[in-house]
Order: structure tokens, then C-alpha cells, then sequence
């Protein structure tokens, strides 16, 4: 099934906002319904297709017929650009000018490398396509070198199998174009999983995962993506990369951290070799409350750094629990929010011994931290809709406001710092622009030595919504560098991040990278502009 | 202190071998005290430095006067190659014709920038220096290299403090030439560990543990060394890359992973942040029997799959075991070697609950493999002994035999194939030479997905020993890569395993990493032929 071309998801699954929140909104942030509906599909007029008949039939050669070269109108709005909020404004306002010129659909590592080198022959740009749900312009390539050479979108969706799998040393080898519940479908038969749930989990693809250092909200226990990755093949215009002989090694650099976050620059991944942990007996999750984010942060650093290490640890600032709660009582009789404290969950996933015992000794420490129990019913809350904030953005669209999340990671030190930088830069930025917003934060991936902070932006949309946040969105971005975090913990680079990225990577580690980029793509066919800048 | 110019370590702990051992290499292996006795330092004649006065005077500007540009004979016999066998066998023999122009010891990142900038201006090629623990040749620049422009010794022993430490983060800031003892004794008064215990302990660097990926004793409770660098800052002929700005990033390719392993050719490694971890209030070691290695080597994949995890985890193979317990009723009545199973050791640090708790649940899974306990005598003499295997070596050397280790890892699965290749090809290789070897195997680090295979081999030295044990080595690569294992786990690649590396990395991988070399280094001064061959 194809998701939503306007929005996220499976259209079906999709749930108009209760008119109490509808009240709220209007009452809260002056949100008003827009005047104009959205364009249908069947609308939307593309430019005929640039590729010229030479081109074309290249890419029917490279993967073995016209069959799998896609020039159709449909076929081209659906791999145009991702989900990111200006993304969907754009394309819900019927903006298409940067469709592909072709949607290719390869079945195997060959037939990359042989799109790869029709490419090259025919000066064509190619951005590779796996659940189409970046964040962060991941599919968008420059618009210069958009406008200089007709772009092909690689859809790797033909290549979705489990090619090997190891019950001994727990790994298993799948192909890109896999989407994450189907490679559990796939390991689950053998007693396994992945662990890997980012939000995105229904749609993204494994390839995706890799190339963008994805990470899951049971991070605590799984690990992230790039901590699952034992090997990869990389299909580049020079040839094939492979790495990863042992899960460990001290021979060299590792080269699949190099190819992991490389986000499609330097060759299209056409498998992954991950590690694979035992199906869980027993899946418990449950809610705690702390009187504020700073005492709740302080019971996850315990966690993370003393243990025991729950599977999934998160925790909600104080807006976003109130606003979690969606109760519309919670307002108090100022019209103000009233703090509801700040609400945690944790979740337990493993063999009924192991659960039973991390299960009980994290909850002394949480409450030696200032926890109070709230019981399963706020964890089961959370499993049951735990990927459905982005359907719930596609109702907020619709009903006239603005929604957008961003996100970042520093050390622990740091962590308040940038927690106050980054609100006070929305909602500043976007107060002084006349919608004051809704800001939202939760830490949902922590580590030893730091955590992940993701914020979640909701207001009025303004007279030109795309325009209207672009500087706030920069104000998030210069504060998030100012106070030591991240540009990115787990959404990426892509294009939106790009200068961010250039200052966090540094003049040297960019030219590194680029080095690489000219050495494996010399051609620049790989997604140009994403990650890095065209030279 | 200085080690021992031609052996390992400090002088006052060298012993010499029982009689009983002497006896028993003569019996057994043939081993026959060499004719001639080892060279003394001052008996040696280095040639004259090649630096020009001008390259001299620019060495002195960047590190701030003369006295810290060295050029005695020896100051450079101390920085010449590393501490594999081969090495030793070498300079005990009076072989210093590659010894260093000169020894440069900068105090601060801006004096090695200087001393690359000078590096460049004269066409000096650059090797840096730590412990100078190298078993790969690692500090051993390409001869044809080496005989084009002089090199120079960067001993970074003057860069030893601790820059920074974060106690809520758990961080630490250290410089590169900090040996791991110190570095220890500064966390310790702050109440924490690095937990980084390699067998080169009392000798290594901090930069030394980034620059080859080391790993330690310890690393099944605390890690790798590659695990606990957070951040890194390097001095490149082109300026300066820093990276490693959250503990974990969705910002591009993780540049710290390009850093480690590098081996000091695409920049000096001047600072690393790593992660800190509690001093442990407990330790304890133990004994553990299995009947077999197969049995041994299932036990701890057990532990390392599905836990808890020792913090320490070690499984000597037969002969090993054996060995180790050094005991010459050993022998049987046949003069065979008769087997005493394989030990393993576990051991556990952390708070007395935590200790307490890995510990039985641990005991639980060894005795559901097989395995019988030992109590904690050989755990007390395992750690007792921990650092001694390097003095053994030159008690070895001295007596006239042969002795040196080679390691590896794999998944799980290629373990036993890849075991029984190695063995035979040592065995095959040596016993066709006239000379049969003992070899001895352990596994010392363990993953979810695969382990590290640690072999020594004991022999009669032969006539040329250096050339005498070359065959073997090569024949011991071909089957580490021919059964799926990595050319080196930790020791890294250095000179002896570049070729091996350049099959493991593939030609792309080895272009791409040369394409960084190319950018970071374009004059190409530091460690020339390490770990990548020349252009």
C-alpha cells in the first residue's frame, strides 16, 4: 500500500480532530480554519518528463524493462520530496515543480550499480527512495542541481527480502527496501526482532534506517539503528563497498560508520547486516509522574548511567504531558495551563526473569528520584498510539494550524541549557511573528553520558505558513549549535540541517567527507546537495 | 620511566624462566639457548641525524626550544619500531638502521600543528609516538619511504594531562600521551574509571588505545576503547578537526569512528573525550572449568547473548589451559601434553548488589553449560598476572626460544572454523620449518555477535628467526581472512597487516580512506605506508 501522497499513513487510519480540540486550538493559539481545502491528486498537473529517449532506455536496460521506469504523474508527485511539515504545506498547496523525472525500481545490487552507471553516462541526478519519510529534505536535492539535470528517484521497494540469517550469532542480512514491520514479520518467524520502532516504523525501510542513523523508541534496551548495524554493502558509481567482516574490529577506521549517516551521498546501501535479539515473552510498560522535567531528567540519568536500563525511557516536560493528557478540564480557570507535573514512561521488554528484576529495581531508583507510580494504563496509553503523532499533525493541518517537531542531543551537563534555549527560540521567534505557539518537549533516547531532546512546535500557521516558520526554525537551529547540542539526534542532515551540519562537522570534517563524496561519486550523481554542499 | 630499550617494560620486574620450563622447551619444542648474547645500548652506533640545520631550527620554533628536539642515539634507538617479536628479535640483535632523525615532544595541540607545519615545509615524514606498544609495526613507516626523507619521532609524553572532567555527564578530557596508569590514578581521585585494562597497560597512551582501537581485559563490563571515546580532537597538516558533540548524533557519518583506527595517519590525535564509569566498590575473579573449547566458547556466548555479562569473560583453549597452569606433571607418561580442559575466568566489578547479582545469575549459566567452578584462586592469579605475558616473552627470547601472538575476531558461527584454521596453519607452517610450535588460543573479548580468537605460539627460534617466523604469519593471515575473520581485533594494522587490511577493506574501502589521507595530509608526512599503502 502507498502512503498517504499529502500526508502521512494509511489514509484510513486517519481521524479528524474532536471539535473540543478544535476549541482549543481557536481559544489557545488563534487558530482559525483555512479558507482553502487542500488539492486532489488528480489535480495536479507535472511537467512532462526531461529524460531524454537515450536516458530512458538506458534505465530500462539497467533494470530489466520499461516495466520498472516509472514516468507517470502518480508515480512521480509520490517520491517528491518527504514528510517534514513544509513538505506536506507545499504539497498539499499543489506545489509539484520539483516531481523526479522517473521513479526506477531496481531488484537487485547489479541492477543499482547498472542504474548508477546509466546515471553517470546520462548526467542524471539520483535520490534514493526507501519509505519516503524524511524529515529533514532528506529526498530534496539542490534546487540548482535540480534545475541543471533531470533528477531520478530509485525506489528500492523490489528489494524488500531477508537474504541470510544466523541463529548463532544472532544476525540477519536484509535488503533496503524493506519496511520495518515486514522485516519483523520476516525475523519473527524465526524467534527474533529487530527492536528498532522509531515513529516512523510502519513506513520507513530498513535501507532509510542506515542511511540516516534512525533511532527507536526503545532505544534504551535495542540500541540504535547504528548500533544494530553489523555490515553493509554500498553500491557506489566506482563499485561496491562492503564492511563489517567482524561485529568488532581494530582494523582501520570503521568503514560502516562512514557509510552509516552518509544519507545516500556516497552510494546507495543495497543490504544491511544487523544483529538480532530473541522475540520478548513479556512486554510491559508503565507511567511515573515527577514534579518537574529537571527532577525526571535526573531519574533518567540515574537509569542510564547506574541502571538498570529499562527497554524504553521517556519522559514529557510539562506542556507536552498536559497537553498528552488532552483534557480539556486541564485548563485552568485563568485560561492558563496548569502544570500536571511531568509524566515518564517505562517499558520492559525481555524474558519474564529479567523483566520481573530491572522492572523492580528501576523503580526504586525512580522513586528515590521523586516518582510517583501511575500504573500501567499511562504505559499501555502510550504503546497504543505510540505512531500516531504524525497522523495527528495531518489534523492539525487540516484544521488550520501549524505543527512541526525538531529535535537534538547533548551531553547531561548540557541538557538544561539547551532545553531553555531551544523553547525560548520558538517561542520567541514565533510570538514576535504574531502565533504564539505551543511548546512541547519530551527526552526519548538516553545514554550514559547525555540524551536526546525533541521538541514539539504547535501555533497559528500564518498568512504563508512555509515562510512563516522558516525563522523560527532557524532560531531552533542557532540555538540548538549556541547551547552544545546536535543538530540532529535521529532525524538527520538532509538539506534543511545542511549549514547547521557544515558548522557541527567543522570546515576539516566537511572536506573529509567530501573527499570520500568525490571518490565514490565523482560525477555527483548521488543526491546532490543533501548532507553536503555542492562543491 | 623509559621500558626497556629492547624489551618489554621495567627492567626490575624481568625474571628469568625456571629450570623446569628451560627443561621443558628443550624436551619438548628443542629449544636451545642462542650462541650469543643480546647487544648492550651503549655497544650501539646510530647513524648521524639527516636533518638539515634548517628543518632542525624549524622543529625547535614549533615546539618552543631545543631541548625538546632530540637527537641523541638514544633518544631514537628508544623510538625505533614497536614491541612485536619481531621488533625485539631486531634491536636485541643490534638493528638500528632505521632509527629516527630526531625526537620531537610537543607540549600542546598548537605545537604539534606547528611540528606538521614544519614537517611539511623541510619534507620530513612524522610518526607519532605513545607507549611505543605497537605489535604490527605500527611505528615502522614504509622503508621505501623511509629511505627518501628523514623521520621523525613525535613523543607526545609531555601532553599528559587531564583537561577536563564532567562528574554529571560522566566525561572526561584527556591528552594523548597520558599513559592509561596515570590516566586511571587521575580519575580514581575523582572517584572514577575508565576501565580500560589491555595487557600494554602500564606502558600504552591514551591516544595510542584511539589512534589503533584498542580493547581491554575488561571489555565485556566496560567496553572497547573505541566504545568510550565520546569526542576526539586531531592536528592535521590541514588544521584541525574536531569531533564528537553529543554522545550520539543523526548528524552524517560519525567522524570519531573515522578518526579511530586511523593509526596517526590522517592527523595527531591531541586530545579524547571518553566516558567515565564509577570506581567499583567490588572485584572479584574466578575459575571456571569446561571440558572442551567448544563447550567453554558456548558458555560465554551465552552470557554475551542473552547475559548478565561477566565484566571480565575469558576462555583459555586446551593447550592454554595447560600451559597456564605451568605445572610439569603435566606432561604424561608418553611426554605428551595430556588435557586439563579449558579454564575460563569471569570476573565482576561494580557495587556489591550489582556484583552480587551478575555473579549468581552468571554461576547459573556456566553450570547450565558444562561448567564446573574453581573458586577464586586462578580468578586471583589470572589477575594477578595480567600485564606479565610480555616479561615472559623476553624470558622466552633470552632462553633461546621463539614466542609471539596473533588475534582475530568473527561471528559466532565462523569461531570454530576459524580456530581450527589458524592452529593449523601455525602448526603446519612451523612443524614443515623444522621448528613445531606450541600454540595456545583464548578468546578475551566477547559480543553479542561473534568473539575474538588470541593465539600465542612458543617455538625453537630457528637459524634467521625473523625470517624464520614470516611464513607462518602469512600463512596465519591467509586463514584468518580465508575463514571470515578480521586481520586484527585490537592490535591493529600498522605495517605487518596492511596487506591483509587492503583484502579485508576492499579496494573502494582503502581509495576512500586514501582519499581522506589525500585531503587531511596532501604532503603525505605522517606514517607513510601505515595502515594504507603508498599512492
Amino acid at each position: 500500500m502507498d502512503m498517504l501522497w499529502s500526508g502521512w499513513g494509511d489514509p484510513a487510519k486517519a481521524t479528524p480532530l474532536p471539535e473540543t480540540v478544535i476549541g482549543l486550538l481557536r481559544d489557545l493559539l488563534g487558530v482559525t480554519p483555512r479558507a482553502t481545502a487542500p488539492v486532489e491528486l488528480t489535480d495536479l498537473r507535472v511537467p512532462e518528463t526531461p529524460l531524454t529517449a537515450a536516458a530512458r532506455q538506458a534505465l530500462h536496460e539497467a533494470v530489466g524493462g520499461a516495466e520498472h521506469v516509472r514516468t507517470d504523474a502518480e508515480s512521480r508527485i509520490r517520491r517528491t520530496r518527504g514528510k517534514s511539515t513544509p513538505d506536506l504545506l507545499r504539497i498539499r498547496a499543489g506545489d509539484v515543480g520539483d516531481v523526479p523525472a522517473a521513479v526506477v525500481l531496481p531488484a537487485s545490487h547489479e541492477e543499482v550499480l547498472a542504474v548508477l552507471h546509466a546515471c553517470s553516462a546520462h548526467d542524471l541526478a539520483l535520490v534514493p527512495f526507501g519509505g519516503g519519510t524524511s524529515v529533514v529534505g532528506g529526498l530534496a536535492p539542490d534546487q540548482p542541481a535540480f534545475r541543471r539535470r533531470p533528477v531520478v528517484a530509485l525506489d528500492l521497494r523490489r528489494m524488500n527480502g531477508l537474504l541470510a540469517l544466523d541463529p548463532v550469532s544472532r544476525t540477519a542480512t536484509l535488503q533496503p527496501g524493506l519496511r520495518a514491520p515486514d522485516a519483523e514479520a520476516l525475523l519473527a518467524a524465526h524467534g527474533f526482532t529487530l527492536g528498532h520502532f522509531p515513529q516512523s516504523y510502519e513506513w520507513a525501510t530498513l535501507g532509510g534506517f542506515a542511511a540516516a542513523r534512525s533511532s527507536g523508541q526503545a532505544s534504551a534496551g535495542y540500541g540504535r539503528f547504528d548500533d544494530m548495524v553489523l555490515g553493509l554493502t554500498l553500491a557506489t558509481p566506482e563499485g561496491t563497498l562492503e564492511a563489517g567482516r567482524a561485529p568488532r574490529s581494530a582494523a582501520g577506521p570503521d568503514l560502516r560508520q562512514l557509510v552509516l549517516g552518509s544519507e545516500g551521498v556516497f552510494g546507495v546501501i543495497t543490504s544491511v547486516t544487523v544483529r538480532l535479539r530473541p522475540l520478548p515473552a513479556v512486554r510491559v510498560y508503565e507511567g511515573w509522574r515527577f514534579t518537574s522535567f529537571e527532577e525526571g531528567a535526573t531519574a533518567l540519568r540515574r537509569l542510564a548511567q547506574d541502571g538498570p536500563r529499562p527497554t524504553v525511557l521517556r519522559l514529557s516536560d510539562e506542556t507536552e504531558t498536559l497537553i498528552g493528557l488532552a483534557q480539556p478540564d486541564a485548563i485552568g480557570a485563568s485560561g492558563t495551563l496548569e502544570s500536571a507535573g511531568c509524566q515518564a514512561i517505562t517499558g520492559y521488554e525481555g524474558t519474564a526473569e529479567d523483566v520481573a528484576h530491572r522492572r523492580q529495581r528501576a523503580a526504586a531508583v525512580l522513586r528515590a528520584c521523586g516518582g510517583t507510580y501511575l500504573g500501567e494504563e499511562p504505559g499501555e496509553r502510550w504503546a497504543h498510539g505510540r505512531y500516531a503523532a504524525p497522523y495527528l499533525r495531518d489534523a492539525l493541518l487540516d484544521a488550520g494550524a501549524f505543527a512541526e517537531t525538531l529535535e537534538t542531543a547533548a551531553f547531561w551537563s548540557r541538557v538544561p541549557e539547551l532545553y531553555a534555549a531551544v523553547r525560548r527560540a520558538l517561542t520567541t521567534t514565533l510570538t514576535e511573528a504574531g502565533t504564539p505557539p505551543l511548546v512541547m518537549c519530551h527526552i526519548s533516547h538516553v545514554y550514559e553520558n547525555g540524551a536526546s531532546l525533541y521538541f514539539t512546535v504547535v501555533s497559528a500557521q500564518g498568512e504563508d505558513p512555509v515562510a512563516h516558520w522558516a525563522p523560527a526554525k532557524r532560531a531552533a537551529s542557532e540555538a540548538i549549535l549556541g547551547a552544545g547540542g546536535t543538530i540532529s539526534h535521529h532525524h538527520g542532515v538532509g538539506t534543511d540541517h545542511r549549514d547547521g551540519y557544515v558548522r557541527e562537522a567543522g570546515p576539516l570534517g566537511v572536506e573529509a567527507l567530501r573527499a570520500v563524496k568525490r571518490r565514490l561519486d565523482p560525477a555527483g550523481v548521488l543526491n546532490p546537495g543533501v548532507l553536503l554542499p555542492l562543491d
